[in-house]
């Protein structure tokens, strides 16, 4: 990491302007002006410059304020092509072309951590049809094989989950002990390089009640209580398998710091109602941190500069703080 | 229903006392004596009498106010032998015992409803090894073949579900177009005897982002899909596939009045997050409606007069509503 040898320089922050129907752009150029990123840390907004500017004009941004901002400028779309509220190949095609610009400057170490404004997987599919997801792409992109893992940051509360995008069918399959004890280092791994210590991880159970002793399943008892006791012996702060009824509740009050669920609704459901639409999703298992807001491309309001920011302030905040923490942890000499 | 040739009378109502090792005894007695249910209903309580009287010493009631309620004595468990806090053989047994006491009252028209005070799962099977849970207990006390199901009701948001105690690995295979349509067509016409009207039913979807277009799973396009179809041609409110993560925050907003989730967690992840702990669980598909609070036998508190009789009230008087809704449309002539 090339901010070791220099701890008090700000992160570096590779902004890349999302898709450019919604409100990725107004959301790229509100944080290119905001007082409280640019104290943090030190953003470069990738994409176009001229969609960005159409951003400003959305958000109300003095354009002479822009100027100040440092873009790397790919001219990859004129916004005069753009559609608002309507998903387009071109527009999917130049999210991506941000995205990957962004991995690579981070890659070769010319920024500490990637963020992006929200976006549209359909249009991500016009502009590239084998795109699966956001993880997928930057391990791609990247060259790595993995694993990496999607979490959702909400406040104080992290979730990551065991299985993600597959059909619920699939999903006690792919409920294996090296698959939960994967996912519970990775969490654990993933939180103590972002600086939290040692979390209290909650892993939450597959079948209803826990499977009730056996009655409605037999993996919280044979697969996930043995991963929790593996990680246990590693000395991570797991615990569980816990109904996933009330786990969340539990964690609310401030009993964990993170829950790992088993798929992805039991995560989801859960976070919105706690409100996780104000809430970043990082992208763990990287060299560098990846974060985005939460919610998504709000096609619905596009271009009418009311989308709020904190989501996406929240993102690069978490970016910068999870960059510095790696930063001081690699600056420190090395324990025995 | 008896009350139809008298639409005044108070809707009759036998109340269980629930597991005597936990707060049951105590919320039957604070029923017994609350004058928002003796305004709405007319109460019996079916149990052991000095269970009943213990409870309300715990609860700070006054014996001689107790001896102005009607009550069924099956004087059927010494309070000597309770061991408070501790699933016991004979608890179990004497729960049972009042519950099934209370369906056969209901169901030879003595009582236009039925209600518990939590019962206590380990119990249960102590006294009754072959005990499943109250909706089949209650199929088998009242010699009836099914379909009946669960319904958990939040201030006006009511959920109901397609499967509900099975491993999550055999969701997905019972997830079928006559199980969606069927769990459709039940919380319908239960919202409708409960004087609801026409609701307005959110089905979930079973797979993540309602599987994406088929990418995470076929089962909402080609099996929920069609079955809402289907309940719609039959004049009903229904909508969906919905994605599960965020057909809550809807509903919350009031868009729906109901949510059918496919599986357990899936509903019980969100109510219990919007604070069913002060919420009923309704048993459909009876000839009477069943109601308890949803919160358990609360072990950690039992003795101490200290629990919360809002979600029993609750219960009790959800209860009353639709016996004497179920009465006043038999009153009414029938439309051609």
């Amino acid at each position: 990491m090339r901010n070791a040898g220099n701890p008090v320089r700000k992160p570096r922050i590779a902004l890349a302007i999302g898709d450019p129907a919604g409100i990725g752009p107004e959301l790229a150029a509100r944080m290119a002006v905001d007082p409280e990123v640019n104290d943090a840390v030190e953003l470069t907004v990738v994409g176009d410059r001229r969609v960005l500017e159409r951003g400003a004009r959305e958000a109300g941004i003095d354009l002479a304020a822009l100027r100040q901002v440092s873009v790397r400028d790919l001219g990859n779309l004129d916004p005069g092509t753009i559609r608002l509220g309507v998903s387009a190949e071109a527009g999917g095609r130049s999210a991506l072309a941000n995205f990957r610009t962004c991995l690579e400057i981070a890659q070769r170490g010319d920024a500490d951590a990637v963020c992006f404004t929200p976006f549209n997987k359909a249009a991500m599919k016009l502009g590239e049809p084998s795109y699966g997801d956001e993880i997928g792409f930057a391990l791609g992109v990247l060259g790595l094989p993995g694993p990496a893992s999607e979490f959702n940051v909400l406040d104080r509360l992290w979730n990551a989950r065991v299985t993600s995008h597959v059909p619920l069918s699939k999903v006690a399959s792919l409920i294996t002990e090296p698959n939960v004890l994967r996912a519970i280092r990775l969490t654990d791994a993933s939180m103590r390089a972002a600086g939290l210590g040692e979390p209290r991880i909650a892993v939450a159970a597959l079948n209803p009640h826990a499977g009730d002793g056996g009655n409605f399943g037999h993996e919280d008892d044979a697969i996930i209580r043995p991963a929790v006791e593996a990680a246990q012996r590693d000395g991570i702060l797991a615990e569980g398998p816990f109904p996933s009824d009330t786990v969340f509740l539990r964690a609310q009050k401030g009993a964990f710091d993170a829950v790992l669920t088993m798929y992805h609704d039991q995560g989801q459901i859960a976070m919105k109602l706690l409100g996780f639409e104000r809430g970043v999703t990082l992208l763990g298992g990287f060299p560098f941190p990846v974060c985005t807001p939460a919610h998504g491309s709000a096609y619905d309001i596009a271009g009418r500069g009311i989308a709020h920011p904190g989501a996406t302030r929240n993102a690069i905040l978490l970016a910068g703080r999870i960059a510095a923490a790696r930063a001081g942890a690699e600056a420190q000499p090395a324990l025995a």
